[in-house]
Order: C-alpha cells, then sequence, then structure tokens
C-alpha cells in the first residue's frame, strides 16, 4: 500500500510517527512543495495512493474521482472544513481527524496572546528596542472579564487556564447547558457576552463570520480581541475599522480567511500576527502526528 | 503632617489611596518629574515632609541627615536595596515595603514572556508584519524544564503557574528545605539548575552577579533566560556573549544594572525587553499603593 503525507511539516521534529508507517512496509511520499497543496498539485500527489495523512488542501469530489484507490483520510489536526465528507462517504473514503493532540498547545499560545496583550508588552518592547523607556500600565487577566466563544476541548482549556490567573471567564456555545459547566464560568448569550467582555477569544468551528460590523459595535472600548480558531470568523474589514477607531485596543490572530495571508492587518502594530502556528510545538506536533498515523492504519485496515 | 510622594506614577490608575491622605487632613506633594528622582532631587523633595511613599531613588546617610524631620518610609513596591536600612534606623526612621501586592502581576509577566518565547512568537509575529509566512515549532511548556532562581512569594506563584503548564519544575534557593517544597517541585543546587534547564528565571533578591561567564557555560545550547528580579544579578556582558553564540536563544529582561536602559541589548531581536514594568497592571498599582499608604499611615502613627 502507498501512503501520501500532504502536510509540509510532517515528521520535522519527530520521526517516529514516518518509521512506524515504514516499519509496516509501507511506500511513503511526502509534500514536494513545502506549502499547502492546491487541487491540482492534491491529484497528482494522490495517484495510486490509498491513504493520506492530510492538511488543509482541498479535498472534494473532483480530487476523490481523479484518484479512485484514495480509501482513507486523516486531518493532521482538528479542522476538516477543506474535507467534503458528503462526497468522501459516497466516494467510499474514511476520514478522520486528531481532536487530543492540539488542545494543550492552542491554549498555551492563547494564553500567551492574552497576557502579553493585556499588559502591553509588545509595545514597551518596540519602544525599548527604540531606546525608549516608555512605562504602560496594562490591565492583566485578574478580575479581567473573558469571553471565550466555543467551549469544545480547546475551548474548556483555555477558559480553565484563565481562571487560573484570575480572570472572570464567560463561556458562549449554543450547544452547552449552564449545568455542565463549571461553577466558576458563567454560560452567556452571544450579545450579553460581546458587549460585557474585556478580551474576546474564538474558539469556534464554522466557516461563517461571527464577529461582523453590528458584533463590533457592541463590544467595549478598547476590547482585545482572539483568532486561533478559523479565519472566516472575523470581517477583516470591520475588525480593522475597530482598530483604527480604537474600539479593539489590540488583536492576536493565528488564522485567516486567506493564507499565506499578507494582507492589511499586517500594517497594525498593535495586532500580534503568527502564521497559523498555535499547534505548532514540539509536543503538540509528536502527539498529533503519532495520533494520526495509526489513525490511519485503523481505517486502513493495518 | 505632610508627606511626599516619588514614584512617578503614584494614583495615576485609581485615585483612592491618594484620597486616603487627603481625608486624614495631610498635605501631600507629588513627583514633580515623573521619573526617578536622584539623591538632589530627593532631597529637595523631602524638605518639611514627615512620610515618604518611596520609588527607588537613593535614600541613604546623606538624604536623611538633610531631611530631619522625615519619620517614616513606604516602599511601594518589596525591593528596598535603594534605601541604606541601617542609617535609616540611626536616624530612627521607620522603613516598610508592600510585599503582598506584586506577586500575581509579576508572575503574570514572567509566564507571559515563558510562554511568547518558548512558542517563538516574536519572531513570527514581526516575520508576518513584514508579510512572510514563516511557522516556527517553538517548545512550549509541556515536559520543558524550568529552573526557578530564589523562591520567595513571587518565585512560589511562578512555579505554580509554570506547573499547571505542564513544565517541570526545578527550584533553587539556599533558604528552602526539599521538604517544604510540593511533590511535583525538585530543589536543585545552582549548578544543577543551570546545567539542565531549558528556561531559567531569576526571582531572587540581592546586587551581586548570579549568573557570570561561568554559568552561562554550563547551561544547555539554546536556554530561555528570564529576568525580571533586580538587573544586577546577570553580567551583561557575559549574556551579550550567549546571545551572538546561540547558547542563549532568547531573553525576557525587566530589570537592568542601570535604568532607564539603552545599552546595546536594545539591538537583539530575540530579546524581549519591558521597562522595569512587571507590577504595571492596574490591579497590582491598586493593591500595592494602597497597601503602601496604610502601612505609612500606621507608622506615622495617623
Amino acid at each position: 500500500m502507498k501512503i501520501a503525507i500532504s502536510t509540509s511539516s510532517f515528521a520535522s521534529i519527530d520521526t517516529n510517527p514516518l518509521e512506524l508507517l515504514k516499519t509496516k512496509g509501507l511506500e511513503v511520499v511526502s509534500n514536494p512543495f513545502g506549502r499547502k497543496m492546491n487541487e491540482e498539485e492534491i491529484i497528482t500527489h494522490l495517484q495510486g495512493v490509498d491513504g493520506l495523512l492530510a492538511g488543509l488542501e482541498p479535498l472534494n469530489e473532483t480530487v476523490f474521482r481523479k484518484c479512485p484507490q484514495l480509501k482513507a483520510i486523516t486531518r493532521v489536526g482538528i479542522g476538516m472544513e477543506n474535507v467534503d465528507l458528503d462526497a468522501a462517504k459516497k466516494a467510499g473514503i474514511k476520514v478522520s481527524n486528531t481532536p487530543d493532540g492540539p488542545s494543550d498547545s492552542v491554549a498555551e499560545m492563547t494564553l500567551a496572546a492574552a497576557l502579553v496583550l493585556s499588559r502591553s508588552m509588545l509595545a514597551a518592547n518596540t519602544s525599548l528596542h527604540h531606546k525608549q523607556w516608555n512605562k504602560i500600565i496594562g490591565k492583566g487577566l485578574k478580575h479581567t472579564k473573558v469571553l471565550i466563544l466555543g467551549y469544545g476541548r480547546v475551548g474548556q482549556k483555555v477558559a480553565e487556564l484563565f481562571h487560573v490567573f484570575g480572570a472572570e471567564v464567560m463561556v458562549c456555545d449554543p450547544m452547552i447547558q449552564s449545568s455542565s459547566l463549571s461553577s466558576y464560568f458563567k454560560l452567556v448569550g452571544l450579545k450579553e457576552g460581546i458587549s460585557n467582555a474585556e478580551i474576546i477569544s474564538l474558539h469556534t468551528s464554522g466557516n461563517q463570520p461571527i464577529l461582523k460590523s453590528l458584533e463590533f459595535e457592541l463590544m467595549q472600548e478598547g476590547v482585545i480581541l482572539m483568532n486561533s480558531a478559523r479565519g472566516a470568523l472575523i470581517d477583516e474589514v470591520a475588525l480593522i475599522g475597530a482598530l483604527e477607531s480604537g474600539k479593539v485596543s489590540s488583536a492576536w490572530l493565528d488564522v485567516f480567511a486567506e493564507e499565506p495571508y499578507s494582507g492589511k492587518l499586517t500594517e497594525y502594530e498593535q495586532v500580534l500576527l503568527t502564521p497559523h502556528m498555535s499547534t505548532y510545538s514540539v509536543q503538540c506536533r509528536k502527539d498529533m502526528e503519532t495520533e494520526a498515523v495509526n489513525t490511519l492504519l485503523r481505517d486502513l485496515g493495518i
């Protein structure tokens, strides 16, 4: 059998997951581009392939029709928006993901961003590198109202960590009942949460914007906005307006509607920008890649 | 009675501590410079003054001799290296500090720095602001060996937070017995700790360098170094050598041998620099200033 890998960094940290495939006598082909493939490239890459360790390239009806040998796809990650699940089902292709691996890593980076932005460390760092000694009094996380939008694996982990730092955590998730929530978290509706939060952190799935002009209008002056979930969840034009007006004092964005991103947000110093790397930690890559290989082997019946 | 304030930012966040002084019928004079005063300036500032809410200006035998009305000094903060305690005792001046206020705030900023540096977010942010999409795999804190040098109020708080993020915490403090330490922390000697740590964070008192050329030689390749305690604890020349060689991969410095700092470390992008602001959070300033006023009133018998 032949296995294709389409994530660009697979096994770059730890070769054990790759060795595991090879000890099973499987032929393995890696991503030759070092970046996300387009439809044409992934079709070429998947010729004669039985199983795919997948990134975020398009995996749709056309791809499945042109790669008839494909039997199983495992996303090395959580999100599966790039996979047409109905088309995969019709083509008899099993699709899995690695839901457990990334939570700690994403939560860690989310807290990094929240702490750094709430204490105005980026601006202070830039000033001091220009030899300007500008002390800035930040809000910090203690007693700060934080809205967690989306209470899945990552959202839960993030909420716990904010609580450790003394933040007052609000949770907004239509799938969650108040009774299933820790007593120190408050379940809120979207409007209530957005209107009261000093920090908003997105951890939902979906590809429709949740934060548009209307929602930005509801926000507190000087709110901190953070998105490590999906680029499409925030209307970028509305965000830029809110940065210009000061409504949003600072932001952290790890995901973008189009990636690689090189748009207008790169011009705002108060925006901490990372290139979709919230799952890029040594421990997370090891965990996720091992989980992906084991899942793919299971789905292929090996 | 007359009270002088020498910290440059007193009551800039919350005027309650200042109001408290005024309701007692006290005359209050603030720092007119907006920065740390020198010896001559503090002597002028303290003429006819009974009690001082002190910053980091020199408070020595000369100052006490030229300000004979001074009866009590309360440092708005922890460190008292700027106060000659023997000379104060001889002059009959009570000296206090505010040990409880800053711990949470310093610990919060220490974790901010550790998370951001261990996940290489600064470099990624700079790249993306230059429209370069460079994913970097950071180590993260999970299973990372962290050395806490100095296990006072701040060190304890920092150690607990590192533990929450899954780090393996080593503690080095000659005043601490292994039996008084949580089971998930390991008490180590200085050499053992320095040789094994992936992150070293300083939280000791003192004005003598602890980390000199010899100690840098013992460190792991690529160690992260953080100092929010005292500038003099690190030999700056040795640190610069270690940054040049890559021995120290990145660092966070909030304190410097001379402040305001404008030296050579400002040239290193891998060094996160903040201008002695680890206690500059809204909550911390409120807590510390209230504690300082109450302590000064007590020491003055008001």
